[in-house]
């Protein structure tokens, strides 16, 4: 059944498969009188556009999204906006090769199980592509919470086992433009630099490496989430462990608070605010106001040049060396992809909230 | 709106206050002639119970639960099954000095945020006392999953800083009767000694302690999971992070894949099986057949004797002493929860598959 | 799978079985801070009770609402409210005999088939006292839309064949004393009078009636209904159909529409407002500000005394007469229920609007 | 908030305004392996052609739809459908000139009222060409169903007060064939010659006309529907209230149960089936077996040429004459758009019987 729409009030449902005619995104319940035109859509898309730096593919997105519906003379009207992103730039004849071998760590193997049939080419539904959709339907998202005063900064906090140098008061004082500084969207520059190397030395032995994406979400208010399944941490945790490459998520101390005493993982709550934020900025699943940390893990890029061991649909051991046109890291990708799933929870928790 | 359900096809909705006349679920989606007595979700409600560890308050709770409907003859019928389990040995007058103060580490804040109204005694809806409802609906997803032959191992892997030593091929011989061994549900015996030791100490000086829950789910069968947003992983990071107490959740290597390679972090495919698990069972958010494999960090008890700082509802600063009977750890009572949440996930997961 | 619950934002889950132990209903999202004690429920939930008129059974039915959870100190407090109703005075002998035999019109042959296992006891959870888990929750729905200056005024418009006298002006001027008047809650006492006739007629050759109800909201704001499958009458269609007396649903002119033509269906707009309302307050599925006009048809009740043909679980043919305790019309209880379930969908519709 | 989806497991989500670039459907939950190309859509999609007949619009709306996604070398592949129809022949200017006035029977009024804004060009998102999205939607629920055997009937049963001929055999008996024979899908060809003669009447007087559409599903299994809000019934009255022009819906005998007595109303059962259908098909909301019988009736189009009385956005009166390029009655056109709302609803619940 059906798994491709995430949100209650604020609906995102994507579809498209990598190699088809288009992908696309239904966002549903975008209150009206919104302003929005494609251009406030293809800025966001941009960012996720493969650079020029070490980590990135050679090959050309040209991702140029298009308004369907939904709204009339630059502004929402309050019924569905269909995003439509055509394919482009697309070579399938690289994957007849190899379409009926399992890829390792990719999800041919799984989709086949579970369908029985398998669009081969580029992954087809699993692909990384999918999340062009979902940014364009999240910058939607951004809009409205911006609106609210929102702001979300997401940046490179490992990579390639290289850990940013940062105090929690350091997060605090990250602006976009110091993590637009470096293409790597890493606010230490001296890591960035052994990064870039570790992406290099990656690239030339046919590898790729993983890392951690760090998000804050700033001027958040009170009260979003509801208890006691759809928690704000519970309904982040979905959205950002829905997008492929992530295999863990924590909020605030997150996997640090095994370690830690009561006395020390509980805020403790002063007139002038909380004086600490062990707790990520969400309690009982609902926010406090402070600052929501997220951070996940994500897994090295499953396509790589070296040679790997499988088998293929008739259950026949093969080798396997992907050649083609992929990144080194999702790193930094899928950095804008982490923000927009952040900013539709928060956007279809912030209507939540409106219709108590 | 409403946040107490989770499930698309197997449903459940908890409801109940931790000190109102009873707490309770109700159970959709449950196939008809499974055969069901009160005394199979009674058993799976005793392992919640507080025991005589030094991790668990001396309070009493007897809970006993009914099942009111959607049985008949000992079978289940297809329709709904209403739960209850009636709140005894509640004492409210504990709560009456502390009413309009919000205790750090707890909901109480954000409660009053959210609704501007709370019930201020034991927690109200954000209780642990909660997860018996969880606990008394996901017995019956065990029933439904363990008719496919799957199996749930949850035991403690850390507890105050301890973790326990066991390689992954242990962990893949791990029994019930392994863990039913001492009283901490920790698989390695001298870990759980010191963990109690640490127990005992953190007790003495009015602290508490966080610890991380390992759960592994045995003979999934391929195929489970619906991308792109209800990915298995996604599904499970929701259920287990909605439990109050969980501040991160990991599949499979989980945050070490941030320092992997790609050839070190894909699973090579072989005629016979995955060589190894660093995707945790799951690829694409689809089950591979292997081993499911999740990581829980549950932080301490937020109710503590040390004296914390806090404000009341009028927003003035007090010090404030947490007496009364609590745990010392969610460790090990937390264990059958995340056990069940599993099971509700699973459960949900295979009637979906089977109306594809 | 579940299709006991009802309502997106403002959510009602029904459960239980006619001779179960107990009945009741989950009320998710209602929102916090609205006064709340069981009388209120209990006070709706008592219209239901068989009365001492012709159509209603000798059975008595004490209907004792409890809430437990929800609500604290008097208020809603944005938690789900979980209300119950003990199922007493209950006798399942009666069923022994008929418990592999179909009774026509009802559905034991279709839970049978669709189920393979049945509570045969009262008709199980396909028993009309499944209605009263629904007027619990409706009760609380009504409430919510009675804040905002909103009325439901519903009563019987026809009944064995006897229609009531009465111009669409009359309906407008039609008060809830007018209905209460006589124990059919028919605002036409001549015809009420009638209609007294036809059902001791009817109950005297063991026979049963059917009928029609009308229900009226007045004061609805406009705006209220989703575009484009969720709109307002759709909602109202659904909500109504499910009631499992009702066999046909019309807005406004209903059924009559077929033979108008388009100048004589349009209502007229002025500046003082619509010159008519064969739309029945609504346009395009969402409400006008009008009043909405919707018509119920009413099956006669399938339990009667007459002997009729039908087959048991095995398939051979069998002659039934019901005996008991069973009304010869559902009307006029139907009609409590018939409100609440239009409460339920104003107020659903209201909160989705606030969210807009 | 979000109203365009309909459906849980198969689920349709519709999208597009009348007078924006394109409109479309996004179909969830089908199931893999299915063939499916362009040219199956298409073909229902005509059959909602304006045709040369006396009721239909000379506008030439050329429904060209493509299937984005979801398939692959020709068949399903369980992934999201995207299906999109670009909209041509559109003239926009038309309807400058009663952009700021509400046309009466229209949705102009309220989605004023609801959004505080609106596309006024030809109705925007109310407009009857949403209806096509459902139709290519609901041509692949077709499929699923007539997989299973099923099939579905609809035809006028009345247009302008002229009723067909028909007993309830007759109806058991009319083929697809009968009702092709002619353009009015009418089974009763004297009837039809009658309706005919009206139609040109209303046309001439610039009028329009309301009809009855009767829509028979053979071969339904039993088991189908779910207790007890989502019942058969229940859900197929709102999938076809939802349709703009639906004013009324009704079940097997529908309102004429109204005048029925039990003896009368219920269907006996014989070991060779039901001797009488007033049931329709659905019993306590589950399917039995039957044919699934349902009327609708339709409103005449609201868009006449004769004046009428209104007001525009500033609350002035004035008079409207809507000229342009509009249909005399929704029938025929509405009937292949009635067959897919129930074609939709049937494939969803064949899909939740199947998670059972």
């Amino acid at each position: 059944m059906s798994g491709s729409s995430i949100g209650v009030l604020f609906k995102v449902t994507t579809w498209g498969e990598s190699h088809g005619p288009a992908t696309g995104a239904i966002v549903e319940g975008c209150p009206p009188g919104i302003d929005l035109i494609e251009e406030d859509v293809q800025k966001v898309l941009n960012k996720r556009k493969p650079g020029t730096i070490a980590s990135s593919s050679p090959r050309k997105e040209e991702d140029v999204v298009k308004i369907l519906s939904g709204t009339f003379q630059g502004k929402t009207t309050g019924t569905p906006i269909s995003l439509i992103i055509q394919n482009t730039n697309v070579d399938s004849n690289a994957y007849e090769d190899i379409k009926d071998i399992f890829r390792p760590g990719h999800g041919d193997y799984t989709y086949f199980k579970k369908y029985g049939i398998r669009d081969y080419r580029g992954g087809g539904r699993a692909s990384g592509r999918e999340t062009a959709a979902r940014v364009a339907a999240g910058a939607i998202a951004g809009k409205i919470i911006s609106r609210e005063g929102m702001e979300i900064i997401a940046y490179t906090k490992a990579l390639g086992g290289i850990v940013i140098k940062l105090d929690r008061d350091g997060a605090k004082k990250i602006s976009r433009e110091d993590i637009a500084e470096n293409s790597l969207m890493c606010p230490d520059k001296d890591a960035a630099r052994e990064m870039e190397a570790k992406l290099e030395e990656a690239r030339r032995s046919g590898d790729s490496l993983g890392g951690i994406v760090e998000i804050i979400v700033r001027r958040c208010p009170p009260g979003l989430g509801e208890p006691v399944f759809d928690k704000m941490d519970a309904d982040l945790a979905k959205a950002l462990m829905s997008i492929g490459t992530v295999k863990g998520v924590e909020i605030g101390a997150g996997f640090k608070v095994a370690e830690m005493t009561g006395s020390q993982a509980n805020d403790p709550i002063t007139p002038d605010g909380f004086l600490s934020n062990h707790a990520g900025g969400i309690l009982a699943g609902i926010t406090t106001g402070q600052e929501i940390v997220i951070r996940v893990a994500c897994k090295p890029i499953a396509s790589i040049a070296k040679v790997q061991q499988t088998i293929n649909e008739r259950g026949e051991p093969v080798e396997i060396s992907i050649k083609g046109r992929h990144d080194v890291s999702v790193i930094p990708r899928i950095i804008p992809v982490c923000e927009v799933m952040v900013s539709i929870v928060l956007a279809d928790h912030l209507l939540r909230q409106k219709a108590l």
